[in-house]
């Protein structure tokens, strides 16, 4: 398992461009689209990859296809397992079905019904666990060892930072040369590849990576230099509720993203709901972590080409609805 | 004024390509989208051109724009007058804006607060007419006879008819040949330029026209043969509340559509549930028309190749998310 090895080789751009070789006619190429709106707000030229138009809704789709075409046959034939708070599950149950190999995922108690539904709509199996009281890492790998099959982590794996990292590739050879890319991080797998890609491509990209603010263990990392851990935090970006960055992922962001921006819920619903008035577009909470930083002018983008990555659009409606519906409706934000 | 002729000349396709080279750069080529659900559930292959990702949010954009352009120096100066349910306004105010041009917007009082807010943003003059007590083309021709400006029907206009027409030509470049075509209809200048452009380009695709049950208007013409006028319609389309199909688009729609399908509210609100859910996409209730005709497999389409016109994303965000919300919220549904 590439993940085991004690001193691990961190990808490279290199494992990016292999993994867009991969992904060639599989994974969606998302259109690149702009706002008029968002543009006269910020003063910059906003161009935004909607990884919520990828198969089965993420970016996510790319690092786990991709991980799934890197096992020999005889790996694939064992099966796959992962743990994921939801994107990820369905990115491996429908990469697995579409190389023909079994699928496990991992799930907490609490995740989004939608989807855990389109987990198992894609013929993924689901094994419950508890976010707050169980280790999820812990739980994938004893039924690893039970099972032989091959775990394929949400973030730290070289195949699936790889993958990801397509996402920013496409976005630059639509967009051509950019100032700046906001990307999102949980885990950091879709931020490390992105960075990876901008800066072999366009060595002069500010990479800026934006998480929420409730669960800022990266930007603590970032700062100090070392992986910072914290409990698992609340935050309606149920994508990026993890609590600490990967032995892969660390690395790569330290070396290649300038600096780790939060934001707040509050913001993050605003956004969603910028998202679905002025572009027609249903993006999760998670999903618009990026685009917040810059719609909400964390940083002076006047006169800057800046990119943006949208990371996914899985919503519960009737969720999504409450935030649509507006602030008055929100008292049960899990905000903290 | 061009629909003042007792005897109008009809667009034709070279109307259509005329008007797309008038918005080569102006209007967004808007992306044509798939959805693996919606193969499966259709046994087609259907390609969704996504005209909620228009400029303003709707297709209305193109015709509106086309018409501007084609008025000469000295009517532009006098500026140009039209009544609307709301997207044609805002399209009008954008499109007159881009062009130096002064625009008054006759709205009906219940019209979005949404589509008024922004037609008002785009720089128009609303001026307020109540849809169940005044004829909206009374008041329009009042008003011009008043200020001398150019008057643009939102749809029985041959410079409307060829804009909304450069929809299907761009579906057509993107997709290839098709069988079907599914177009929604209000007026029919959507429905009569993408027929227009459809049977030039492909004779043999098979043109329908969809419209909302409450108001079958245009069902009920095809089928006697002549222009039948029914009393406002009421329904969540509010896009298609008109009366009757026009001067110009009904012979174009008679001469080149083959059906003409009607469709419940309740089936539009399961649409715009289904493009949140699985295509990530805001579409308001009229913009699901066409593709609820194909969702709800009013035809047998297995095996076909299938074009679906999706007219536009313009939603008040609380009416939206009473709709995302579910069924059991819908005790305020306008459905007759």
């Amino acid at each position: 398992m590439p993940t085991a090895s004690p001193t691990p080789d961190l990808p490279t751009f290199a494992h990016v461009q292999r993994a867009a070789q991969v992904l060639q006619g599989v994974a969606h190429r998302t259109p690149v689209m702009t706002s008029a709106t968002a543009d006269e707000r910020t003063g910059a030229r906003v161009f935004f990859k909607c990884e919520n138009f990828q198969r089965m809704g993420a970016f996510k789709f790319r690092g786990a296809y991709n991980a799934i075409a890197n096992l020999d046959q005889a790996r694939k034939r064992a099966g796959v397992l992962t743990f994921s708070s939801g994107n990820h599950a369905q990115a491996i149950a429908l990469a697995a079905r579409l190389q023909g190999v079994a699928a496990t995922i991992i799930m907490p108690h609490d995740a989004p019904a939608a989807k855990r539904a389109a987990t198992e709509g894609y013929g993924g199996k689901v094994v419950v666990y508890d976010r707050y009281r169980q280790d999820r890492e812990e739980v994938a790998r004893r039924l690893q060892a039970e099972s032989g099959a091959a775990l394929i982590p949400p973030y730290d794996h070289e195949h699936v930072i790889a993958g990801q990292g397509t996402a920013a590739l496409e976005l630059f050879e639509e967009a051509g040369a950019l100032d700046y890319l906001f990307v999102c991080l949980g885990g950091g797998g879709l931020l490390a590849g992105c960075a990876l890609a901008a800066k072999a491509l366009h060595p002069q990209c500010t990479v800026i990576g934006v998480e929420p603010e409730a669960g800022n263990d990266g930007q603590q990392s970032l700062r100090k230099g070392e992986v910072v851990r914290i409990p698992t935090p609340k935050s309606i970006a149920d994508g990026a509720l993890t609590t600490h960055l990967g032995r892969l992922t660390f690395p790569i962001i330290q070396h290649n993203v300038a600096d780790i921006l939060t934001v707040t819920d509050a913001q993050l619903e605003n956004s969603v709901r910028f998202f679905a008035e002025r572009m027609k577009m249903v993006v999760e909470p998670t999903g618009t972590l990026a685009a917040t930083a810059v719609l909400e002018q964390s940083l002076d983008l006047r006169g800057k080409r800046v990119g943006v990555v949208i990371s996914g659009g899985n919503v519960d409606l009737k969720a999504y609805a409450r935030i649509l519906a507006g602030p008055g409706d929100q008292t049960d934000s899990r905000a903290a």
